[in-house]
């Protein structure tokens, strides 16, 4: 049977990326059907407004189904005309403002605040900064930033180190190096010396020894560094590394990054810095 | 006037993410209230949500008010259960799926694709491979990569090129390099002859030369570097040098990453990789 279709619209005054991640998120839940979506950002003046809405309209009459429409409007006036299209018009903020109003006995502003945009400047730096910082320590490189770093991913190549590092900087702030165990640092049986001075920061990544081998088979097919019996004898060596250093670890195997990420928000504790 | 306080639990049994960030989005529109947010991810088990359910009640009992929780449950069972709670209980996507599921007339299968999870091996390998991509191709590093890039960001340093390169390898899996434009790509007026042969994917950042002079004063102050005269030269020459060259432009003062990212995604009309 082929797929319905429906078309799809995310339309805001800021970036959309709330209501475009919610709606792929909403709509992975209907495999019946086909989506067509449509961004569109930017959406602050009458002429952009009244553009949404023709091609909305438009859209309408050629699939003869009405589109949905994901919309975040910060401007009020925006917000009731959107829903003048022939669409099922979907406003993921008023709602849920409407009821948290009622609960707290309160307005909202409906100020700065929704999609995205810089809030607070002093927050909003340090997330930029801590974006630099993963990538200046990225791979054992400059060791002498560690004294800054909030954690230290430790792992074999391809464990997941590197975008953990770079998801954590840009969602939280924080500041994330990360270190690949080599050969050489088995050679006396303990933590490498550069990072013996921050064990409490360290945590150890580990992962399936032959979901490593598939990694790294299509990073470089057939080489020595892919075979399946290198990749469980480094994935064993680290964890017992891991284990036997009482180094906090986490198992990446078939889990996505905001995963990996949670999960060691979690096990360390580590404060979540919002994002302005 | 002290603010006031209320609690808020954003509560997963997949990592919450979704819901923080909603959350995160909405609380700042009561800027009168001064939210205390904890964040339990993972909760999968029975016992978890029984934990989850009393500390939700405890901190219930010691507020004196009713703790805001933002649930996003894919376990039905445990989306009916956390709302016995003493809490105002909102569930982010039962209320959408709803007036998704009676739109098109179809049941939500309430399967993966909540809260960031591996959908599709392929494409999150892609996302995974575009995020070491950038990290491989920042601030000028491997030219001989280019020609596997969707974007290569052009600018002087600090002008926001590797956040951004980072946010759209991220969150939409696209390849992006970037190239600091520096005093000796000056010398003969044109592109650096490194860039000359990728024209149509090049994307010049540009930014206010004051607001850069603030950024390179916090990162070498009083250095020449940051000198605001400095600055000023370095803007005015890279914007010549895209206007001369036809190199489309962004001007990244005062905006966030996320805008930048959605600017250029509109500008250049790159497709919208959707994350798994």
């Amino acid at each position: 049977m082929a797929l319905a279709k429906r078309s799809v619209f995310i339309v805001s005054d800021r970036t959309g990326l709330t209501a475009e991640e919610l709606a792929q998120t909403l709509l992975t839940q209907f495999p019946q059907v086909h989506f067509m979506t449509t961004v569109l950002p930017f959406v602050d003046s009458d002429h952009k407004l009244n553009e949404a809405i023709s091609q909305i309209n438009m859209i309408q009459e050629a699939d003869g189904s009405r589109p949905i429409v994901f919309v975040t409007f910060v401007n009020a006036d925006y917000r009731k005309r959107i829903e003048q299209a022939d669409a099922l018009v979907i406003d993921v903020f008023s709602s849920f403002l409407g009821i948290l109003s009622r609960e707290m006995n309160l307005m909202p502003s409906w100020q700065a605040g929704f999609s995205h945009g810089v809030i607070d400047q002093g927050r909003y730096n340090s997330r930029i900064d801590a974006i630099h910082f993963a990538m200046d320590c990225d791979d054992g490189v400059n060791p002498d930033a560690y004294d800054q770093a909030d954690l230290i991913l430790v792992g074999v190549s391809r464990s997941g180190k590197t975008p953990t590092c770079v998801y954590l900087a840009m969602h939280f702030g924080l500041y994330c190096a990360n270190y690949p165990l080599t050969e050489d640092d088995y050679l006396d049986d303990g933590l490498p010396s550069t990072l013996d001075a921050y064990r409490d920061r360290l945590v150890g990544l580990t992962i399936d020894a032959r979901r490593l081998h598939e990694i790294r088979q299509k990073r470089r097919p057939d080489s020595e560094y892919a075979k399946l019996d290198q990749c469980q004898i480094e994935v064993r060596r680290a964890e017992d590394l891991f284990r036997h250093r009482g180094i906090l670890m986490a198992d990446t195997s078939g889990i996505s990054v905001e995963e990996i990420a949670t999960t060691l928000l979690q096990k360390t504790g580590l404060r979540r810095e919002y994002l302005g």
